[in-house]
This record gives C-alpha cells, structure tokens and sequence, in this order.
C-alpha cells in the first residue's frame, strides 16, 4: 500500500480530467471561474473523481490559473480529488498552503526540451521533486507527488526518444520521493506498439503500482495508444472533454484525447469507469458556451453510444 | 496459393481506398468524374494501389456511380486493383463485361438488417454470392469476389451480434465461392477488444488467407479497432482519404476511418505501406476542392508527421 493507491486503485480505470488545467494552457478564449465551476460541478455529476484544477504559475503570466484556489475549494467541496501543477518551489509553496490534494511536478524526457522550455536540466528538475516531496513530509503527509515525464514518448526537439531513458527518469523521480509517475506523449509522435511497449516497462518498474499514461491526440492515435495502454498494465488516464488542449508545438492540431471516447474505450474494454456518458454532455454545454473559440472534438459525443446492450462493462474491474 | 492471395499479400499491410465508394454513398455534393480521376491518379502516384472505384447500381437511384466505366478504365490505366460494389445479379452482370477486377457482395451479419437493408434473408445473400462466384468461374477467372459482412460487430437493428454468426456466415462465404471475406464495424459500435477477438477468430478460420477489415470512425474507436485488428493478424484495411462516410445510421457522424491516420497507424507499428503520406495531401486537396459541402477528417493531416526518424516502418514486411 502506498500513499497513491487509494486514490488511483490498482484493480480499476481511473480517468483523469485534465481539461481544466492542460486544456486551458493555450486555450484561445477563457473561461469565467463561474462557468469553470460549473464545467467542474457538472462532470462531477457525471462520475468523474479526478481532475487537475489548475496550475500555481503567477497569475500575472497565466491568468486561466489565476483562480485556481476558488476551484480547489469548489473541489473540496464537490469531494474531488484535486491536482495543481507546481513547476517551482514558490508554486509549491503556495500548493503547500492550499488544501490541493495532488501536486503535479514536470521531468522532460530529453536534455533539450527541459533546457528550452524548463530553463533547468532534467537533474535540476528531478530535484525539484525531491524538493516538493520532502515539503509535502513536513507539511502535508496527506498530498500526493506527481511526477509527469513529459516528450516520453517522442520529443519535438531531439526527436526519438530512449525508452531507457524514461524507465532511468521514472525510477529516479520515485526515488526523489514521488508518489506516483506519468508518462506523457506529448506533442503526440508515438503509435499503440510504443505506448504497449513503454506501459509495460513501467508496469514492471512501478511493481504493481499505478502509473499515469497522458496522450495527445495530435496524430489520431489517442484511443489507439489508449487502448495499448489498458492492454499492457496501465490503469490511470489523463483525457480532457471534448479534446480541449491543442499542442503548442503543432499549431491546430487536435488536444489531448478525448474524455468521452476514453470511457467508451474503457467501458468497450470492460473496464468499468462508473461515469455515466449521457451526463458528461452537460459538462461539455458549458465549457462549449464558456469557450466559444475553441474547436471542441470527440466522434462519441457526435453519434452517441451504440444501441446495443454490451458496449458498457459490468461492474468496476 | 489463392485468388487473392497474389493481390492481397499475407505478408505485409494492403490499404484500402473505398473512399470513392462508401466516401460518396451518401456524400452532399458530388464530385465530378474529372474531379474523381484527378483523386485516383493523386492518390495512385502517393502508392495507393487498392480502391473501391464504385457500384454497380441503377444510375438514376446513385447518379454518384453513373460514371463506373470511365473510374474502372481510369483504373485500369493507372493499374490499380479495381473493386465495385454488385448488390445483385444484373450489377453482376455488368461487373463481368467491364474490366473491373473485384466484385463486392454484401452479406448482412443479422436477419433484421438483411431484411431491412437488402429486402432478402442472409441466406439470399449467401446465394447471390454463389451466383457471383459461378458467373465469375465462366466469364472472367481472373477476378476475384469478395463478400462482406456487414454489421459485423453490432448492428443498428439487432444490437448485439454474436461473433459466432460471423464465423458462420464467413464460412458460408468462402464455401459459396468468394476469395476473400471482409468484415464490417458498419456502424462503429466496436471497441478494439470485439475487434481483436474477432479478427483472431476469422485468422483461424480463414487459414493463413487474407480477410479484411472494414471500419468507420463513427464513435472514435477507428484507429484503436485497426491497430487491434493489425495485432490479430487483419493485412488488409479499408479506409477512406479525409475519413469520407458518414453513417447512415448516425447522421452527423464521423465516416470510414481516415486513411491518412491509417497510414501512419500501420508505419508506426512496423507495417510499411510503400505510401507517401506528403503525397496523399495532393488526392485530399482534389476531394476536398470537389466535395464543398463535405467535412474531412483526420489528425495527421492536421499536424503533419513527426520531426523524430522512426515513425516510418524500415521495409515492407
């Protein structure tokens, strides 16, 4: 048993909705913190328990994040669990003081991408976990450290990326007192046969604990690399509604994968994810009215769940 | 060594372009004969070299297919392996005095939708491809009949299709003659998991011969169900350029699975496609400029391929 197994249980799917905090990163039009609440209240309707709210970056940069303790509380109170991405030690003082639930740390897989878009090498960045977990001991036993591995699977700047590499960051990030360790594609380069072959790697590293798989859309491949995902051990997802996230490096191109098509993915796998799809439309209304620049995607939420009776899995596996 | 087998090489991945067919079955606009050459003759010269070039159906019901001639000559020029839809004998007929090199029969996988959609029992259906086959045995030896099974993997009418039947009526199939089956998620209710299961089944019963994989995109699952089906021993793949389709059965959704992600899908699990995916823009640009009304799918097309050197597949395997 470790501190994230009761929140990201081995024996079930558990979806992460990332929207609110990946999907606003480059987000054209803004949502109020109203409609944000909203977006929030309704999803939780829905089933869904896991949610990056937010990110401690200076208001004055990010002023989507700005409110990001109005949507912890709405968190707390909804019952929710939390995530909040601290990318320095000042971010995660102010995580510290908040009753944010999960603090979500940044290790690019590559030297180049952590030096041109982090401006510290992956050690620095790894300390930087080591830093915030040792915080969270004396402050706040009870939050989770996560540590998200972005360009794992493909970076726009070197390029290939050594899975070796990922399993070395991922065992060091664990050892630096991280609770549980995502793997992001990214900018979207891998295909199903990569993500199957680097879930299972982490299966094996992890022992038996969870890990997060975080997938963008940007080539098509979101489903497909989720569904090798759930095939070789992964049990966590990240997904945002309607795909909402676009790519900083690939101008236009679709998000992260889409949340709707993932609890069909999962259901049609037989995994049960207790979200009920029908409800995630009212969710979807008002980010859609609250965003009204942003392409909104997802083939499920277009047709609808099929007619016949075995698309959705039994009970929680 | 069978018919198909020269055309449909059990060792490596072949493509399907159907959409000149299924894309325009029930396309708004239309575009012109010229505008359709100029498509086949783009997608030709990105190293397409399977299409569906249209039906053999009463020109005043699918004025989109009056122009079959002139798409098989085309074809037969570029030499293309040619298919046509024949629905029923005098469709068969006009097959065998043309040039076209593969009859399409369609077999319903449940009585309800062979009733409601063909106005005959699967049985009926069966014996057309008999027919088919016999005529083809007298006539024109050298062209190959396919039958596929529509509504596969769950049906609009029925539901839940039991893969049993499948099987059964896959094996009536090649009994009665046809030289390669092809299965159909006509109506996307499938998951990669029916996929998977399925395409190993029809492996099994199909021997080490080519079957096919038909799938559309209308509920996301597209390219996750293709990359199930490549792992369960499907070699051939229908997909249509921009994802052109739509579903009868769910107006407003999405259509046969992209080609252009299909391309990618196949490279990036170790499948070469001898395919151009820069020159498929050249056919898409023509399509898209013919087919004003129409919505174009897909993410690579958006995002292009990515910088990193080994998403394409060493050598055709």
């Amino acid at each position: 048993m470790t501190r994230a197994s009761p929140i990201y249980p081995a024996d079930r799917v558990t979806l992460r909705e990332v929207g609110l905090r990946d999907g606003l990163q480059i987000a054209k039009s803004l949502p109020s913190t109203e409609a944000k609440i909203a977006w929030l209240e309704a999803e939780c309707a829905a089933g869904v328990g896991h949610y990056e709210v937010g990110s401690f970056l200076p208001a004055t940069r990010f002023p989507q994040f700005a409110d990001i303790d109005a949507m912890i509380a709405s968190g707390e109170r909804l019952d929710i669990h939390s995530a909040g991405l601290t990318l320095n030690e000042r971010g995660a003082e102010a995580a510290m003081q908040s009753a944010i639930r999960e603090l979500v740390c940044v290790v690019s897989a590559t030297e180049e991408h952590s030096q041109a878009n982090m401006r510290r090498s992956r050690d620095a960045a790894v300390d930087l976990v080591r830093n915030v977990a040792a915080m969270r001991d004396r402050n706040a036993p009870d939050k989770l450290v996560n540590a998200g591995i972005a360009m794992a699977l493909g970076c726009s700047i070197a390029g290939n990326v050594d899975p070796e590499e990922v399993v070395r960051l991922t065992a060091a990030c664990l050892d630096a007192g991280a609770d549980i360790v995502g793997i992001a594609d990214t900018v979207g380069y891998a295909g199903p046969k990569a993500v199957g072959a680097l879930c299972a790697r982490m299966e094996k590293l992890c022992g038996g604990q969870p890990f997060i798989i975080h997938l963008h859309d940007t080539r098509g491949m979101g489903v497909a690399n989720a569904a090798a995902a759930l095939d070789n051990g992964a049990r966590v997802i990240d997904a945002s509604l309607g795909g909402l996230g676009g790519c900083p490096f690939a101008p236009g191109a679709t998000g992260n994968v889409v949340f709707e098509d993932i609890v069909f993915l999962s259901e049609s796998m037989g995994f049960a994810t207790g979200i009920i799809l029908d409800r995630l439309k009212d969710a979807r209304r008002i980010a859609e009215e609250a965003m009204p620049g942003e392409v909104f995607h997802g083939a499920l939420h277009r047709a609808g769940p099929p007619k016949n009776a075995n698309w959705q899995a039994k009970s929680l596996v």
